[in-house]
């Protein structure tokens, strides 16, 4: 697969990766970037991230053979139909949310006919932001789900397919419902917990706290509207998997106050089981 | 301070990197350690974290200036009177342990006159486990809290301290009962929601866990018996804390359920605040 151009829409950590990985492997021989800030495109573009800016999207998409959504969750949908408004048949769009649902039930089935979108999620990123963070190699390896529903066109799935490979990706196709519960419990869950516990966290306390803690609580720091957005676009997946845990929270409670350490015992050795077939 | 004799009692993780400290910076002339298994002392010796094993605690407190614990918080107390009993009048007894209140009131006021316990805890380890792991830089800008009671030996606390300072570590000076209420929330806590969310995936998501989900869950590899005991010293503040959490994830759920994405972003703001003022 090469590219003749490959537009990326919002250049940050995850767009800017995108565009260092798929010119330094080739995968495109010319790459769009889109973004808001006129200063962020260029510094995009000489950290060779991308070969031209924009600030209008349209201009960006009409030259594209594949665009890549790299915006939070709650305008992709949006910048997805109108970049479909101006580019060429035969156009494949796709993005990087981490939910999935929302966004393709949102561009299914009001795309014009020739132009093609894939949800694609890559499990790869971080609580950084902007370009600056931006790594060739933050793919690699790395597990992108590419979502599949009964109206995906079989040869756009497969070019989305080829293009994670191609950034160095393994990919995993999934229903966009199936991704969504899956990653409530895997990464949102997990924000959520973090930030309530560093949330409860006074000043004094601070210097109180070690490598364990900051582990714990270190995707707090991401960006609260990203992660406001999340939350909306995947409520209900949330709800039930916050409910799980707080039934866990309750049998863990049970287990200390009433000193039974054989339950403690069983409860803190399933969960390293987990932590440590995870791996580092 | 230069300790002619300086005894650890345990020589895994904390122990080992005692050791390794002590001798690197030439704190100790002569450093003994105590364990169950003779390779595990032998492994030790190799690496140059002690000059000789002992499989004897009273053997090997009975030379000693000071006496370090470094062994799971629900054996500590035991093994200081057992060593108070064999060592000369001035040595000095202090430990690691991540739980204080318990083990200084199960040792104070039932020690022979001339020898002295003080409680220490540096915040440092990880949830590796052995003297494999041991680092002798481990304790160097770590913060250790050293505990006073109104039973503390003046002299004894300024001994701690000068101890902790040559391992390369800062000292603050707390109240067992002010460590542990602390510690509840910025690590026993950290631990428990590990290790609850660690254990609510089920296999098949495994692969779909990226480095947010390893972050936050990091902590529940750690060893179950150790927790356990901690569990145990700390129940009391654990369950205050656990309470306090609980009530926060109320409050995400809420926002969560309701919509009230203003709510939302007010709560993880809060949480990356503090986040940002932990640093990496």
């Amino acid at each position: 697969m090469t590219i003749q151009t490959l537009t990326i829409v919002g250049v940050g950590l995850l767009g800017g990766s995108l565009g260092l990985a798929a010119r330094q492997r080739g995968l495109a021989r010319r790459v769009l970037g889109v973004g808001r800030h006129l200063d962020v495109l260029d510094y995009a573009r000489q950290l060779g991230a991308i070969d031209e800016g924009f600030l209008n999207l349209q201009d960006a998409v009409r030259p594209a053979e594949v665009i890549v959504f790299c915006t939070p969750v709650d305008q992709i949908a949006r910048q997805a139909l109108a970049a479909a408004e101006a580019c060429a048949p035969g156009t494949l769009l796709t993005d990087v949310g981490s939910t999935k649902a929302d966004i393709v039930r949102a561009v299914e089935g009001r795309l014009p006919t020739g132009v093609a979108f894939v949800g694609s999620h890559p499990l790869a990123g971080s609580e950084k932001r902007g370009p600056e963070h931006a790594n060739p190699r933050l793919f690699e390896r790395r597990l992108t789900v590419v979502t599949q529903t009964p109206r995906t066109d079989p040869a756009a799935l497969e070019r989305t397919r080829t293009l994670w490979e191609g950034l160095g990706a393994r990919v995993r196709v999934m229903s966009p419902d199936e991704h969504d519960r899956a990653l409530a419990l895997t990464s949102h869950l997990p924000h959520l917990l973090a930030a309530a516990l560093a949330g409860i966290v006074p000043p004094e306390l601070y210097d109180l706290t070690a490598a364990g803690f900051r582990d714990t609580t270190r995707v707090a720091a991401g960006d609260p509207a990203l992660w406001t957005a999340i939350f909306a676009h995947n409520r209900t997946a949330v709800l039930d998997n916050l409910d799980l845990l707080c039934a866990r929270l309750a049998e863990f409670r049970r287990a200390v106050e009433s000193g039974d350490t054989a339950a403690l015992d069983v409860l803190l050795t399933q969960a390293k089981k987990v932590r440590d077939a995870l791996g580092s």
